[in-house]
């Protein structure tokens, strides 16, 4: 405990000392505007699908949709300050992520046309219950926010606390459309360093679109019983994602009812196939690269076969080097980190937009 | 521990399974090559400087600096596999950093004529007492390796396990002359990913150049006992890149004392300051704004006042948006993410370049 002190004291700058006598007051934030959703969820607002409706999901896909990724509250207020209280069902600690990406905040503030970050909730090591002042000193105008939630942990509760005299108020979305992307722990954050620079949000922020963080680390398999999820969901277009979490096998086995199954239950929308880039791994591990291109050659015949039988609206973004060529874009040889992650958005936007511009979506 | 081994299994990929039989001979570090060091630290050689003999520097630096940020080990060896033992003084965990930048470890091959991340090794939550396979299945001919080690912990003690069968040896060091660089969290990596990604770690690969980390997070405060221990230190160059940490009363006061001192003890040697960018969370925290500004004020003007007085060799970058105009460039408002170290890297290194070639630093 005497250590954590000392580690947040080093970081803190003085101006930031938390005044005693402050009065607050907090809201639900179930009571302003959470973007990123794409169903309701009845068991906890925060999950992003109903994994008791759908209980024939593997265990592992059904807790990792229970985590707050790619969700964000919205809000408008007048208050100089923005203070959080939230609870995260566990405080587990991941070598690879910061604890403000794992289970902390990131707030967005928008200024002069732009989303620009205004400060991150921060989680104490060892605790669930979290308080922190995210931002203050902000000019007493009226100012839209959005604060997104944790990447790997289940919210319980978010209450947003601002100047006791201030209002705050749902805004309506700032995003519209719906892109849902489907994939593995790449999409799904890992190792973005705060929840805003996942390359989903950063494309949502870029583009004004709602593209929908269905990303299950270590999951993104491709199951029959997620096909059968997502048949559910009325979405503009579907983007997959997922190409490092199955086997080789696995993808020739799973992609044809995968594709057929959302082809079937969505006539008209478009479906992008990404191939993911080579892990960095795999420039130095010989069975990473193998692996890498395995599932590469089968994520593209499979897409190759499906074209052939005619399935229509079917797309493939191909691009081994998303992640850049300096082999600096990741974290842990398999992860982008945030470079990898603005090399991601700025390689896939384009060509998303692109396919997207043709059904009306932009 | 389980939710631990469920957050470790979820980032796996099945090929990295470590087959249970497989021998391995481990050495000491200290017998291979340590760069990253400018004094001899015979308390522990993964210090930065010796903080017996220079005693009276505060608590608080004197701590900082038996951090092993910016050191790294490097050798040969035809091993498939490097695999590391290490021990760190304590485990705490900080919001802002991922626990393998913090006090884990960072592999980089050289392949093709660069360094490139080769694997990192990822501490486990609660444990000093660590142990990673950080790379495996390299082709088995002769490799150098350069580990970066834990930027904010003591190293206690480092071994490098390889095939039992295989050489390990210590290498000449990869970078030439030396360039001492003293400063703040920002310089000490707060908030990199991993430790080859702070900003002195990626100039010295790219430069060839010994970048020296001297960054004594929250403490790089210009104190006269800190400008008395570094006119021991035999550098090619002195740089500044402390702006952020002394308040603006303390940079008018204690600057003199500091530049004079290096200037006395080291003439004809440059001394380059640099001008630290706007922290992020000033474009919505007033009083960080203000800060900030009154910061850069004092310091340039102590720049020109030294500059009027007629010091030679003394320089200033002066740059505001070295983490770029986009305001993604920061984890947590302060510190640079990957993004952040990226975009200072390449604004700083041909400014720093240019000066430094006119001293036959090149």
């Amino acid at each position: 405990m005497k250590r954590k002190i000392l580690f947040i004291a080093l970081f803190l700058i003085p101006v930031m000392a938390w005044p005693a006598n402050e009065e607050l007051k907090y809201v639900d934030a179930q009571h302003l505007t959470l973007v990123g959703k794409v169903m309701p969820t009845p068991a906890n607002v925060y999950h992003r699908v109903d994994t008791v409706k759908y209980g024939n999901m593997p265990g592992a896909v059904k807790r990792l949709f229970t985590y707050s990724a790619g969700l964000a509250v919205c809000f408008k207020t007048n208050s100089t300050n923005v203070t959080a209280r939230w609870v995260t069902r566990n405080k587990g600690v991941m070598g690879n992520m910061t604890p403000i990406a794992q289970r902390g905040l990131d707030l967005y503030i928008y200024t002069d046309g732009q989303w620009i970050p205004a400060g991150v909730g921060t989680p104490i090591a060892g605790k669930m219950h979290l308080e922190c002042r995210i931002a203050q000193h902000v000019k007493p105008e009226e100012h839209q926010f959005m604060l997104y939630l944790p990447l790997f942990e289940e919210l319980l509760s978010l209450e947003i606390g601002v100047d006791s005299a201030a209002t705050i108020e749902a805004i309506p979305s700032p995003f519209r459309h719906t892109v849902l992307v489907y994939g593995s722990s790449i999409l799904h954050g890992a190792c973005a360093s705060r929840s805003g620079l996942t390359y989903p949000a950063r494309l949502s922020r870029s583009t004004d679109i709602n593209f929908i963080n269905y990303g299950v680390s270590g999951n993104g398999k491709m199951e029959a019983s997620v096909a059968d999820m997502l048949k559910d969901i009325e979405a503009d277009a579907f983007v997959l994602d997922c190409m490092p979490n199955p086997s080789p096998e696995e993808i020739t086995e799973r992609t044809p009812y995968f594709v057929n199954t959302l082809r079937k239950y969505h006539p008209g929308v478009p479906i992008i196939m990404i191939e993911s880039y080579m892990r960095e791994k795999g420039y130095s591990d010989q069975q990473v690269y193998d692996r890498c291109r395995r599932q590469s050659q089968a994520f593209i015949e499979q897409y190759e076969l499906l074209k052939k039988q005619g399935v229509p609206d079917l797309y493939l973004i191909r691009d081994q080097q998303a992640i850049g060529t300096d082999h600096e874009g990741s974290l842990d040889g398999v992860h982008p980190n945030d470079v990898g992650f603005e090399r991601m958005a700025k390689q896939y936007g384009p060509q998303l937009m692109e396919i997207l511009k043709k059904y009306g979506i932009e």
